[in-house]
């Protein structure tokens, strides 16, 4: 099945290639196959050759332009990543509780799930999947994090609060039991990460050493 | 490379091997070979062959018996399962803090790490990792939960409060960042989550609906 190919041969010149032509309609055609693969067949069982099989393409071409599996989870990521948009209730705990919400809600999209549960299996074996992992999450934690800041604001929590720990805090419990224990989550869990974050948010638990403002910060041991 | 040999074909017929003798040293050098490779290689580059190759035993008689990489690792459960215990400091955040530091500590050890890295990558696509993961997971549970049931008893925390429900509120901000984001953990961050776990428990935010000793517990929307 292998052909001892040079990676590349066959590959135009850079820039031969219009944008909107048979190369971006190859990789649209594998990244629609691959994600259709991940539903079916979860990131362990999925093939490459499958893939290119689905996609109408030799599997010789989507191994020279993405190499392994993990770098087509990793391409997925400009496809599907979402925004988290807030309406700003007022409230931290609200806010909060659609954030937690929202990661529930997403992990019901068989689409995002199957993309996302591979991207938590590549990133272990691959620091290119871990780093796109992480600059998914950290993108979101950006955009919530404005929840916190809104809260600080109005004297909600104290000053210092650290958005991104908050954020952390809140979908934690969420992402432990839909990529770790495997186990289910609904609303109530949201909810109930939502309540526990806004509270320890409030008693200034967030509130992290060496925070930029300079807020009086319980020293911790590292 | 691949030997289409009959599955089971040279294997003995069950109960010809005595526990202990070739068969138990053959599973102790694969799972010590196994657990040296996922160290040093990651889970995502840890290859049959090269496991074979170190315990010193055919390839083949480590298909015959594991199949695949998932079943290797989930095998290494019994071997690297560890129990967390609890002192009983008399304080619920104390003992929430050993459960938490213990965590970080088994994060820092290699071959814990490389192996729980493995389950974790291994879990979306084998039920049966997904089940050895959630066990070793709810077996510390089980025994942590100690800690809550004794807070309750002495009125820290109110009746009903699910001890379970704690402990993932506990480790699951320390899991976020071992297993998906890979960010740094240590024991600031294990004292922060015990504290905020303890502060929502003591506010009755873990009393489940439908726990088990009829508390009072507000209905929460499913």
């Amino acid at each position: 099945m292998e052909q001892n190919e040079t990676p590349g041969a066959r590959t135009p010149a850079p820039g031969t290639q219009r944008p909107g032509g048979r190369t971006a309609r190859t990789r649209t055609s594998v990244l629609e196959a691959a994600l259709a693969e991940l539903v079916e067949s979860g990131y362990g069982a999925t093939r490459i050759e499958r893939i290119a099989a689905r996609a109408g393409v030799a599997a010789t071409t989507v191994y020279r332009r993405w190499g392994s599996l993990e770098n087509i989870v990793v391409d997925l990521a400009d496809e599907l990543a979402v925004s988290i948009t807030l309406g700003g209730t007022g409230s931290l705990e609200d806010d909060l509780r659609t954030v937690a919400r929202a990661v529930v809600r997403l992990n019901g999209d068989p689409a995002h799930r199957a993309w996302l549960e591979a991207m938590v299996a590549a990133a272990p074996g691959s620091p290119k999947a871990r780093e796109a992992l992480a600059s998914v999450l950290a993108h979101r934690r950006d955009v919530t994090a404005a929840a916190v800041h809104a809260a600080v604001a109005r004297g909600e929590v104290p000053p210092g609060t650290d958005g991104h720990e908050v954020i952390r805090a809140t979908v934690a419990p969420l992402y432990l039991r839909m990529y770790i224990t495997g186990e289910p989550v609904g609303p109530a869990e949201a909810d109930r990460a939502a309540a526990s974050a806004a509270l320890a948010a409030r008693a200034g638990l967030y509130v992290l050493a060496g925070a930029a403002d300079g807020a009086a910060a319980p020293a911790e041991a590292g």
